[in-house]
């Protein structure tokens, strides 16, 4: 039987968990997998780490170099997280021709081109299902599963603390703040929450499952990113009201035209299966030419998810020795000659307070005319908030996002409306 | 650039779909899988067919010889469907040597274990990806996604023919027969339903998928099966009442006691994600020790969502030279020391109609507590048919399937109780 000797790096929740999914389950993968699978080092700079698992000295590494010229060492999995150290590390790793297993979203997005280059050169594996939603094989769908297929679009819910906290808004009817303040209670959301409730977490994803999809390199930056923080409980209630659920969508669509990567607060219908994920559950819908629509769904964070996903790479990655990488075009000049688009089409939810006189209804209908918006549904409502004025909530049948922000400014500058959110609706 | 020659035996629905795939998206494929499919040989009896396609004669083999011993085919596509022409020609295919490619169910779950052993004897690749649920990669995923976990449950939608009718019953309150001939006038059914309607096909994929996540094989025979034939509107009514939907769910567990494979129409709570599955969408909900609830969705079966499965083992065959075979115990002696459940615990919904006069509700309580079942909710109310009369709709918490069949022999020999229906809910 084969042996595979591993090195995990960092022992913090998705580190821990993988260590123990590999040491209680090695008779397992023995028996099911025909591998061997033996964890030779560890590298953890926390002793308590260390300790809680009970793991012996000698398989301590004092650094990196060490676990790189272990030759008992075959495969090196990344589990710090951030930028910096883990990059080093896993250049090292690859440098020494190690295969390297990542759950680093953040790294892979930003560095993909570098660290397979260093692969390549030194014939590493480079493996990163855990990046993108948990335990869901997606990535190993986009690779294998649904490789015979051109994927005009992904929609995915693809981070588990705003849905969370968007899911906490809409069954419990709480704000913005209060779902996240119970979102860091449960240990869903960060003391410092930016980087999931910006969008950065979904946009790192979305920018590799893009990638793999459209088969070209999708840089981070090209994603257009807008966060929930600014979500009201008033919208999601209106929204409900109209038949949508709010969630965060990361949308990505390759057409004749250009590539569109983008995160934003989306109302998707509630008969979608995509408004039917809740919680901290994720979900990627993805439309092929040949199969048409497909759902992945499940747990997309935590130590067991995650670990599932890692030690899936790692018994790929032991028992597949030649598809070391991925398969989209990853080279500095990937994305020459490929279009990104900057404008997109998509439905609008706007939410506006009008004057409560007559006319008021046609004015602003002539000026959304004006920029081509044409109306699906409209609710009308004494304003809650201000005497003499009225609500109007309206969704639009696909626009240009450009037309809406110029309708919008119009719409302002008269003294008619203001224009209080503008969401989008997946169409 | 690696070049692949394909064989397609059979240009129904499925193979002339594959066919289609194969030759309008050869540059598709050359330029994002860096291999050149090329379909050398086609075996079709029906002439039609092949003009239809546009298939040059010197394309169109004579006889399944002709195929096998072609040089310039590596991988045979098996479309052709049913059991002896079928098998005989995969035979011959795997015993020159050649890869086969198979969507065929039946062949796959009756005779995986001569056609694995074929297949090894000849280092010859098998793979069946398209054999359950159409163009959504269940199986790769049990193979390569989620390999890492032990696999508990798994429970599935997979037959779209039924799940067409029994979401045709429930939105539009028809009655099976309505259903059925809805179903059949628009292609979702054949004119003889019997494969789909009792269950077979759907306890073929399921012997297949639990074979590949128990890791032994999982025999036809063993798959307790009942059919949809006599579900009642009333009973999807009753069911939507207490917030239930009816779906023919085909059920794989496997404990420490022994493993348990059954299809029958079965309620799934409507908060439950397989309960939002409409029409001929098909979805398969897998638990596993680490990655925890996991649901693949798509559509079961057509001409291009099954093409898609097949094209994308076309692809994995000519990409991947280890991976071959399925990673279950395949011999004639898997099943030895694994035991095969017959009784199983479920939810049970019951309707019955009573006497409508005083105490009876307590006597059938205290029949039903006599067995060993609780019940969770009920309904009470006039029999429509019958003066006098009252009917009983309850669900019950987990009871075994032997105490309820008991339970309704003695309701049924009492004066007081005729049971109309029983169903399993899942818990």
């Amino acid at each position: 039987m084969k042996k595979v000797g591993i090195a995990i790096l960092g022992l913090g929740v998705v580190g821990g968990g993988t260590y123990e999914i590999l040491t209680q389950k090695r008779e397992f993968f023995r028996e099911t997998q025909n591998v061997d699978l033996v964890v030779e080092r560890v590298l953890e700079s926390n002793p308590n780490r260390i300790a809680a698992l009970g793991i012996a000295k000698g398989c301590v590494a004092a650094n990196i170099a060490e676990v790189a010229l272990d030759p008992d060492v075959n495969i090196v999995v990344e589990c710090i997280g951030g930028i910096e150290a883990a990059k080093e590390y896993v250049l090292a790793a690859l440098n020494a021709g190690k295969t390297v297993v990542t759950s680093n979203k953040e790294l892979f997005s930003k560095y993909s081109h570098e660290l397979e280059r260093a692969a390549k050169r030194h014939n590493a594996g480079l493996y990163f299902e855990a990046s993108c939603v948990g335990g869901v094989p997606i990535i190993r769908t986009l690779l294998d599963g649904v490789q015979s297929n051109e994927i005009s679009s992904l929609m995915g819910i693809i981070n588990g603390t705003t849905n969370f906290i968007l899911t906490e808004m809409t069954e419990k009817k709480t704000s913005y703040e209060e779902a996240l303040k119970e979102a860091q209670r449960l240990g869903y959301a960060e003391a410092n929450p930016a980087a999931d409730v910006e969008g950065f977490d979904a946009a790192y994803k979305l920018s590799i499952l893009s990638s793999l999809a459209f088969h070209t390199k999708v840089p981070f930056t090209k994603v257009f990113r807008e966060g929930i923080t600014n979500v009201s409980a008033e919208d999601i209630a209106d929204g409900d009201a109209l038949g949508y659920k709010l969630k965060l969508l990361a949308v990505g669509k390759n057409s004749q035209k250009g590539i569109e990567v983008r995160v934003h607060p989306t109302f998707v219908r509630k008969d979608h299966p995509l408004a039917s994920v809740k919680g901290s559950y994720n979900a990627v819908f993805v439309t092929g030419d040949s199969v048409g629509d497909i759902m992945l769904y499940g747990r997309g964070a935590g130590a067991l998810p995650t670990g599932s996903a890692i030690v899936s790479d790692i018994i790929y990655a032991a028992t597949h020795s030649e598809n070391k990488y991925s398969t989209f075009k990853n080279t500095a000049s990937a994305t020459e000659g490929v279009k990104f688009l900057n404008d997109f089409a998509s439905g609008y939810y706007l939410r506006l307070t009008v004057n409560d006189e007559p006319g008021v209804l046609a004015k602003i209908a002539a000026i959304l005319a004006r920029y081509s918006i044409s109306i699906v549904e409209l609710i009308q409502r004494s304003s809650e908030k201000e005497a003499g004025k009225a609500t109007l909530v309206l969704v639009t049948h696909e626009t240009r996002e450009l037309s809406v922000k110029n309708a919008v400014a119009k719409l302002n500058a008269t003294e008619l409306a203001k224009v209080e959110s503008v969401l989008r609706v997946a169409l």
